[in-house]
């Protein structure tokens, strides 16, 4: 088990703080869920962007200017849109806005999947992974569930769970979660499980259309292939409605094969 | 040794078919410098982006469609623009433009540096990891030289190297390789070492300005810090003015916590 960073690092008295972003935007339930759990838990201060930020993965915006405006809909809570992408904004929260380093980092609830290779794509996660770069404790949740009026009571439950045991136990600096939550009310959910990212990709398919003016253009489509039979994968939990918890980290070597590439004739 | 794939899987008679894209779109030196290369081992075509799209990361466009473009200044080299991410491009190479499956796919020459930490960041990587995704062996190349007319005579000599010795050895699926090289003439380079990914992040910084109406708006600005002591990272190869290599891969679970994470009560 490792420190209770917050507890250790930071002044006694004071609360955990906690930053919370998201990809979904500012105005998204999810957020707005995500944000009611970690009041129980600390100062919260909130830097989400102001649009749909989904697939971003973990782009930064480096060819323009960021904008950030307070947003003022959190009652006393302190928050912030900015233009940029969800990493973006984890960078903009720690560097621009806030006055120390938080002790905790939350992105989501996303609406909608993030399992399996998605960590790479989603912006949830991405913002998570940023976070853990930073050696701030970090947790995505993902809850299956996309419409916008989704169900996060389930959700929120779980997310409070895990929290609590951030705080209990800690995490090493540089991992973060990837929490992926079942749709569902919470007694049909059967538990939560400790993963790691299964194997799978989507098979993307590109929809062709036509503009009024006949000049073609192509919206990106296809579905996702579970790869993987194992049953310590994050999709397998999710297809057997438990949630799934993979410790996430950004060292992306493939290990075993450095001694293979010694080999090379280079 | 793995498997030469492009010789094993097609028709001994084609050439091998070599998927070419970037980040700092169509329109710069580094990419016309990799289909010089390219050129010589098989059958090249390229789909890269009409803009650049550095720090895009392994974002996806979905929330508008993209358009692709014929591209006829690379001779007799079949060349589309794309309105995408480095990672729409390949997508879209590989599902919506070739006809069978590449052989290989190359990414670059990046007019820039991408180890450590870098790789996440990184629109060249991330065409590069998504290649890996869809199982084409897949090599990301950059040069640490920022500018438009960066000189990529050594580049081309070590890019071709590394994928003489791709198709001679072949590679595992689902890795690819994150290959950085010096800045500088190929007899100042003192060779190609494999390495791991080096620890190091961004410590960033926003320039806060302000527009004409005297709103402020930021500029993400930052240096690069090296964490990581060890001499097999390639931020060591790269400040000793060797060639790093990484082998790299889409698995981002940190196995070893998943033993700690289960001592949590959950």
């Amino acid at each position: 088990m490792f420190h209770n960073f917050s507890f250790v690092e930071n002044d006694m008295n004071k609360k955990p703080l906690i930053l919370v972003t998201n990809d979904d935007s500012i105005y998204s339930k999810g957020i707005e869920s995500l944000i009611e759990v970690a009041q129980n838990f600390g100062e919260v201060i909130v830097v989400a962007p102001d649009k749909p930020q989904s697939g971003m993965g973990h782009a930064i915006t480096i060819n323009e200017p960021l904008r950030i405006q307070e947003y003022r809909k959190f009652g006393s809570i302190e928050a912030y849109t900015c233009t940029g992408t969800p990493v973006d904004c984890v960078k903009m929260g720690i560097y621009g806005i806030l006055s120390r380093k938080p002790d905790l980092l939350l992105s989501g609830i996303n609406h909608g999947a993030n399992h399996s290779i998605n960590v790479i794509y989603s912006g949830t996660m991405s913002a998570a992974v940023e976070g853990a770069v930073e050696k701030v404790p970090s947790i995505g949740f993902s809850l299956l569930e996309y419409g916008p009026d989704a169900d996060f009571d389930a959700s929120k439950e779980i997310a409070s769970k895990i929290i609590e045991e951030q705080f209990q136990n800690g995490m090493r600096p540089g991992i973060c979660l990837n929490v992926n939550i079942p749709k569902g009310k919470s007694n049909e959910i059967k538990g939560i499980r400790i993963c790691r990212q299964g194997l799978g990709q989507w098979q993307d398919d590109f929809e062709k259309r036509e503009d009024t003016f006949r000049r073609p253009y192509y919206w990106l489509a296809g579905s996702f292939k579970n790869l993987d039979k194992g049953e310590d994968t994050d999709s397998w939990a999710l297809e057997n409605n438990y949630v799934s918890v993979v410790p996430t980290q950004f060292d992306m070597t493939a290990h075993n094969e450095i001694s293979e590439l010694n080999n090379w004739n280079l």
